[in-house]
């Protein structure tokens, strides 16, 4: 089936997080790569937690602790400015692919809180609309109903609007939901076992207009 | 308030499961450790990411679906036997502290499916009654409904049940709950930032006595 719309996850995929690391590198010269993959699980990790929990909070708060546990278990001293340096990188970060060929509609559908996401698509200059957060709804991803925001919004079949992901189990949350869904898959890594596949698995960005056009 | 009955999370608190790691080093010999955090690392994720997606398997499931991906990320070559070989582990686990010393209602609550729980307990002759598994919920913890199950058995209030969990995200989720919370924290790891805080914090169960009685 011809997908109509596509929507796209933000942070990984439509952003490049690299700026990320090297920010973490110059803040603590040989722990970069360390800390930004800790900070990253516990990121995810929080998320999972605090939704099945019931005890949400933004993505900006959420961000923000891992970080401070990120550094405590790693035993680097976090001050304020370095802290403050770290969370700003979030708010520019490069857009990983040039998406002018896909005359679509086109949004976002991310975990960022609104503080976090709006001045990054606003800096971004990308011309995608809406940008859907989870923060209306107090709970992340993958649950259904944050995939359901985008059907709400953009108001079409579910089965016409392609996902694109480069985390794997978002990308098969949203398959369980009912997309038609596309795995970036830039790091060749297995697929993860959650009982279902995605649709097509891309090694960039650069690979989607081919296989939506197609 | 004291506590009038005692709740222990299986896995990792009341059952070491060194002997898993020791098991991965023996089948993979150098990788042992690395593949034993991959395998934990992703059959947690995937508790709480099916939990959010709506989409339960058993945990005996979740585990095996989880050492096939940890190999697999790592090019480990995984035969039938070697995997049925590393799951067995998981039924004969050794219990990690003598408990005789706690004269009050014991129970255990659990993410494991009966296949595993039932054998494992069975196994390592322990005095503990219930055995309550999340199984009967298809919902994973740190979900609020999993720690109710124990309320609902031990018909007492919240606040006297004392919860045991090396897992921190599992003790703040039983925090979050209402429970009187004990984490064993044995690797001195830094507290996760999710919003609670447990009543105690133990380096190993031999200290449990002595906080509990006191």
């Amino acid at each position: 089936m011809r997908v109509e719309a596509l929507v796209f996850d933000a942070y990984g995929t439509l952003y490049d997080v690299h700026s990320v690391v090297q920010r973490c590198e110059s803040c603590f010269p040989g722990k970069g790569t360390q800390l930004s993959q800790l900070w990253r699980a516990k990121q995810l990790e929080y998320t999972w937690q605090r939704s099945l929990m019931q005890r949400y909070v933004p993505f900006s708060v959420v961000t923000r602790e891992a970080l401070v546990y990120a550094c405590a278990a790693l035993r680097l001293e976090l001050s304020v400015q370095l802290m403050e340096a770290l969370l700003s990188e979030y708010l520019r970060l490069e857009v990983a692919a040039a998406l002018e060929r896909l005359q679509m509609k086109k949004a976002i559908l991310s975990n960022g809180s609104p503080d976090l996401l709006m001045p990054l698509v606003r800096n971004s200059n990308l011309q995608i609309d809406p940008v859907l957060s989870v923060d209306a709804l107090r709970i992340y991803k993958p649950a259904p109903q944050v995939y359901e925001l985008a059907v709400k919004a953009l108001r079409m079949p579910k089965e016409r609007i392609g996902f694109v992901s480069s985390n794997c189990w978002d990308a098969l949350g949203a398959k369980s939901y009912g997309f038609t869904v596309y795995w970036i898959n830039r790091g060749g890594a297995p697929l993860d076992a959650l009982g279902f596949k995605p649709d097509a698995e891309l090694r960039s960005l650069a690979e989607l207009p081919d296989e939506v056009l197609r």
